[in-house]
């Protein structure tokens, strides 16, 4: 009778989900059968759907409950001193805590590796052991431009876009995510595919670029580079199927980087047709096997995301089929109650969330799905949603092998800081380097130059972007370190990043006019995660911290007039996580170098690039606006949104007047795209391989670049596309192709690039994708250069 | 049997509407019926609905195009001189014109009366007496703050939108169409309608400001000032129905106000939701019987306006039932080949605007329209889009009557600048002004004072916004002519609108040292019609002249900054077409008033109110950013958009860092509805009747106003709700009425404003208008201050 009941209960579960046949177990011991025989889903040779399906059954609502709310090992550790590195636990706390949250656990604290270590394997061995199921969790930390857990820190993700090589993204993802592994991690919160197309938007950093189809394919390689393997123990080929031994989490699902005003969270405005053309595809590109998803905080045209059933079901679950993890951000769903005004209570936010959404709730907020038993009970909440939601966890452990491999590996150290990982690191560091700018091909210097000039705030300090952790920049190396066995030096801070004062201008002026060369480092700065969020620091980037000028902060840009001034060549190099408006720098610097947020040996790299033993191969993911009032300035801008009738100030404050913009001008300083090289390349023999095709055929296309200078260089061949006549307003062009090559001097090479079908494709009046015959253009060259270009048709 | 055939050609055209049945009438003259009878159309006592049907068959498929294209005098007159007065015209040019375009005619020249009404006799008489039908035309011109052919200007309808004053306004467009109907126009192209949300576009000076409801209000005040009536020899209620004077334009249908950075034309981002609760409901409210409107050069939502078929058919046609003539803005059916990049021929364009559109062509394109008759007979065009077209234009034709008077009046002269139209003017120009700040009571100044320094570059000109025709300033009077008569005046222009030059401030500052009290007048500045797209001026607003800064152009800000630095008491006076960004100013000025761009009596207004004769009662229509940095700032945001936790620069170049933003605020200078009195205002006895109602019923607010203080004044009742909780975000709160009042010195007056339903109700999750039962908040206040709220609860 009880087996009886247990089972119409199971059925009436399942009723609304596609989960095979329930079975039948013991009901005292639900992680044993009946016959003592091993459960299903405790099985590694088992599929994975078969275990969901196995699993799903035997738990209590209050154990899928907990399995659907983030834990933390605050819960049984303390982790209040990043340095302490007490080994010992509080069982009560730990008990409390994997009885009520246990699906995923935060483990992103900065600690000893050891008590780190130690946390976890206490925390999983519990999960594992003590409890009824055994169900392991999945141990979660950041890790978006390196494994945050004092592993190996890379540039910022618009760093890495900057390299324009998703193959290098890749090798660096799989760094993080081997780093990440040996103390036992199973989730990183990265990558993150918001557009930034909201240039005061504090998070610019955190992204891949202005562009859907670069942010898709680095998007793409992270999360492959991150997932890609087999944890330790577990079969990469069972009958499983498809194995990843690490959960990437593409975030922030989606449109969250167009807040209004580029205020962070604020609500963002856009139709169904930008969310399929603008926002949405980077995340179906990368992320349809990512095994974890999160939503965002904002809404998006007054829906929250975090309860958005059109996005979330219909589209994410309905249409692309996604099976796995879905979780909020920190605190998100609370946000129903205090920032949309779409709920007043936690019952609402709880029902609005798991019923729409179909996802987990993370921490940092009032836990408001402590309310889904009671609501259950009282019938306000369907079981089936938290099912569904429970079965997504599953599949992303059970795709993990998490079951077979729950705990850190003794040998962890071995795995993290490698020479080999150093080696990527620093090819990225280089890779990521754009050359802006190069007046009279100053640039690189000779190295027998007698003495350089270094000056300004980014010189002696190593600024990374945001999400890394407290003390990550002492592995840093800064640019003054780097360059110190290049030449005599010359060092002049010139004035802090912070603030208006100009003492220091005398000297950093007498430097310059001691030396040969002056270098100027100037930019924005963000802080690690602990600093970031206390009160009385400063940042002019990061999580929350929004601008409302693009402008050089403080005396920095006066800082860089003085120097100019001098007369001394002058080299300024932005150290930023956004672009930087100063269209006097690109027009009076000698040369302009943009360094993002660099990672660990951005200090080595700089020097490379400066005295040409490295080659500068980055590529803006981003255009530079003349102001913060010209903005946005995206270079995928639609048909007729660019009038131009510019205007300017000149040096001499003389007012020159123009209509748009009166005093002013909407072309960027820079567009995407653009990055200089020391050497030249040429571009011949373009084709289309066929030259026409029909509205679902995919096309090549072929062309020869040459290495047309004197020393060897890597060149990012991109590809655009024009829809010359279309039903519905469609972009001027934008990306559809790229592929980084390098090349000899004198050397050429003829690459072919395929470009899909769908990106030919508009989202129509009838609100579905089409491609429509007619004329497309294909452009070779940058978003503001063309090299060569050619004609399709499409039948 | 041509007969015959005629009917059934008829028929054929007539399938697709709801025109009556075809009658018989002589297939060779189609102005006459068989038996000689007069036809119906010609029947000044037949409906409205009768003529239209009536007319419609009898004309040719050329005659039918030839009314959709808007003509233009200049094809028989010579308009190249707005000063030459030469009584001749141009036979065979009237005759081409009018086979040709002659539903509408363009008559907005500057020119001598004499010459236009000859000029518009001379093409009305030829299509009365020369052509089969006799039809006569609508002649059109601008008159959106005044009649631009040299008519009475009022202040620019953002000036006329800070009024608050809807019955006033009324009284403006009455006095515009009194003048414009003299000299024989028909057709005015206002109001301009669009919501001013993105500051940097040079024509948010043309709107009533940033709200719907408010836009709404003054919307619908101009179109049945300009409207109500009839023409002369018409009847006011025959059995024709409705009777209106003049056709208003509400225009741009819709949308257009917020392009992409900011730039004239570029497009619009936004969804349906949008559509509906931002950009629709002014044109709802103010447009239904407005008997024109013109569309958008812009495209929504990707899909140009001027061919946008869910906006002019399924929602402005279908939903609305609108009957009236829909027109496309000028050169923008060419636009869909130069800009939209959704046609390559004229005739896709021709075919796209008439058959999604229904509307007419305007000129300054390359008439893409004359491809029809073509496109009919080929068949790619379907003759009943260009019938119901037709029909829109006759309803509204003879709805004004036009039939029975086609002509200018004899006494024009007697209704253009009456004393009755100086006395409304004067009064605009009075309640249009805001007193921003007024610390310490600087104002009044007392009448007694000995001497006032009238400093800065909008002392001695007239700033008229765009939209007036050349010359139009003369008719002006300079606030140095008007201050003249007050005390003595220390004058100094200290600087230009347009330059850095700064040699005059030392004439400035001694001139401010030299007097009591300094009043430094400064701004942005436009340009007539002409002027304005004349190569080599200079402006910073108005139509095509767009800013990438909000704050003081050139020396401006600096001579305001050493005027307040000379310890004087400073009054700061902005002359503007739009919000200036200078938050110093607000903070360092002894007071600072608004004048949007007045009309001819601006400077007559300004020393009444800074010296107390009138007391100051405009209301901001639009809120004042921080900095261009810190847009859109409008007031009535979604719930979420503006977290603050501001930074700032203070006065010494400290840096103040806060995040949102880093080194500023989003909380604007001055927000919507605000603006100072010389009197207090106090609120009592706020209540609804009733408290509690269900979703369809409408409601009142009722509380009492006193006028606590020493003198006379107008108050502006403001009414704001919030929707507590709702399905999908919703504004943090929205004007819902308001009323203006006056209140003699401690007198009180009980004021009851109704709101109706419809502000309740929001876009909800199926697309549809929805009002949810729950709680709202009713306010009583501006957009930042609360003196009286109530509970209101809907069930």
């Amino acid at each position: 009778m009880q087996v009886f009941s247990i089972l119409l209960l199971v059925s009436t579960a399942l009723c609304s989900g596609s989960l095979s046949e329930p079975r039948t177990f013991s009901p005292v011991s639900r992680g044993t059968n009946l016959d003592g025989s091993l459960p299903i889903y405790k099985n590694p040779n088992a599929s994975v759907e078969d275990r969901v399906a196995d699993l799903i059954p035997r738990m209590t609502l209050e154990e899928k409950v907990a399995q659907i709310i983030q834990g933390d090992i605050d819960g049984w550790m303390n982790t209040a001193d990043p340095l302490d590195n007490t080994l010992v636990y509080n069982q009560s706390g730990l008990e409390d805590m994997m009885n009520t949250k246990a699906g995923s656990i935060w483990g992103g604290y900065a600690m000893p590796y050891e008590k780190f270590v130690f946390a976890l394997n206490i925390g999983q061995k519990y999960l594992m052991e003590n409890t009824t199921l055994g169900i392991p969790a999945m141990f979660q930390s950041e890790g978006l431009h390196g494994f945050t857990n004092n592993g190996t820190i890379f540039p910022s993700p618009i760093g890495l876009a900057a390299s324009f090589n998703p193959e290098l993204l890749s090798s660096v993802a799989n760094i993080i995510a081997t780093e990440a592994e040996g103390v036992g991690l199973s989730q990183i919160f990265a990558p993150v595919l918001d557009m930034s197309r909201e240039l005061r938007w504090g998070r610019v950093e955190e992204n891949f670029g202005e562009d859907p189809f670069l942010t898709g394919e680095m998007g793409l390689a992270y999360v492959s580079g991150l997932q890609d393997g087999t944890r330790r123990n577990v079969t990469a080929d069972g009958p499983g199927g498809i194995r990843k031994r690490m959960a990437a989490t593409c975030k922030h699902f989606t449109a969250y980087g167009s807040p209004m005003a580029g205020l962070n969270t604020a609500p963002v405005i856009g139709s169904e047709r930008d969310l399929r053309t603008i926002y949405l595809p980077a995340f179906q590109r990368a992320c349809l096997d990512s095994l974890a998803i999160m939503t965002a905080y904002s809404a998006y045209d007054s829906v929250p995301l975090v309860a958005n059933k059109h996005i979330l079901t219909d589209i994410l679950r309905d249409e692309w089929q996604y099976p796995y993890w879905v979780t909020t951000d920190a605190g998100a769903v609370d946000l129903l109650i205090s920032q949309h005004k779409t709920c007043d209570t936690r019952e609402c936010a709880a029902k609005a969330v798991i019923e729409n959404g179909l996802s987990g709730e993370m921490g940092g907020g009032s836990y408001t799905y402590l309310t889904l038993p009671d609501q259950v009970a009282a019938g306000t909440v369907n079981e089936s949603f938290i099912d569904e939601t429970v079965k997504a966890m599953l599949q992303t452990k059970f795709t993990l092998g998490l079951f077979e491999s729950p705990y850190p590996y003794p040998d962890y150290l071995n795995t993290i800081r490698t020479p080999e990982s150093r080696q990527v690191l620093l090819q990225i560091e280089e890779e990521a380097i754009v050359l802006l700018e190069n007046h009279d091909n100053v640039l690189p210097l000779n190295k027998d130059i007698g003495s350089i000039a270094l000056i300004g705030p980014q010189v002696n300090r190593v600024t990374f972007g945001d999400y890394v952790f407290f003390n990550a920049s002492l592995n840093g190396i800064t640019p003054l370190a780097g360059f110190q066995d290049s030449t005599k030096i010359n060092f002049a801070q010139g004035c802090e990043l912070w603030s208006n004062d100009q003492t220091g201008f005398d000297e950093a002026i007498s430097a310059a006019q001691q030396s040969d060369v002056a270098i100027v480092m100037v930019g924005t700065w963000s802080l690690d995660q602990t600093l970031l969020w206390t009160p009385g620091t400063n940042a002019t980037t990061g999580e929350h911290v929004d601008l409302s000028s693009l402008s050089l902060v403080g005396a920095q840009f006066p800082l860089v007039e003085a120097i100019v001034n001098t007369g001394k060549p002058t080299v300024v190099v932005f150290v930023s996580g956004k672009p930087v408006s100063e269209p006097w720098i690109q027009a009076h610097a000698s040369a302009v170098i943009q360094q993002f947020y660099p990672g660990e040996l951005g200090g080595l790299a700089l020097p490379e690039i400066i005295f040409g033993a490295v080659n500068p191969s980055g590529k803006l993911p981003i255009s530079f606006p003349r102001s913060v009032g010209t903005t946005p300035d995206f270079y995928n801008y639609l048909n007729g949104m660019r009038p131009v009738d510019a205007g300017m100030i000149t040096d001499n404050d003389t007012l020159v007047f123009g209509h748009q913009y009166v005093l002013n001008s909407p072309i960027p300083i820079w567009s995407f795209g653009h990055g200089l090289s020391y050497t030249t390349f040429n571009y011949t023999n373009l084709s289309l391989d066929p030259a026409s095709i029909g509205t679902s055929d995919n096309f090549n296309v072929t062309v020869t670049v040459h290495n047309t200078g004197l020393v060897n260089g890597k060149e990012v061949v991109q590809v655009y596309l024009s829809d010359v006549v279309s039903s519905v307003v469609t972009p001027i062009h934008k990306l559809v192709g790229f592929q980084k090559i390098s090349l000899s001097a004198g050397g050429s090479q003829t690459v072919s690039i395929e470009v899909e079908s769908s990106q030919l494709a508009l989202w129509n009046l009838d609100n579905e994708w089409a491609v429509e015959p007619g004329v497309f253009t294909v452009t070779i060259g940058t978003s503001d250069e063309t090299f060569a270009q050619a004609t399709l048709t499409v039948t």
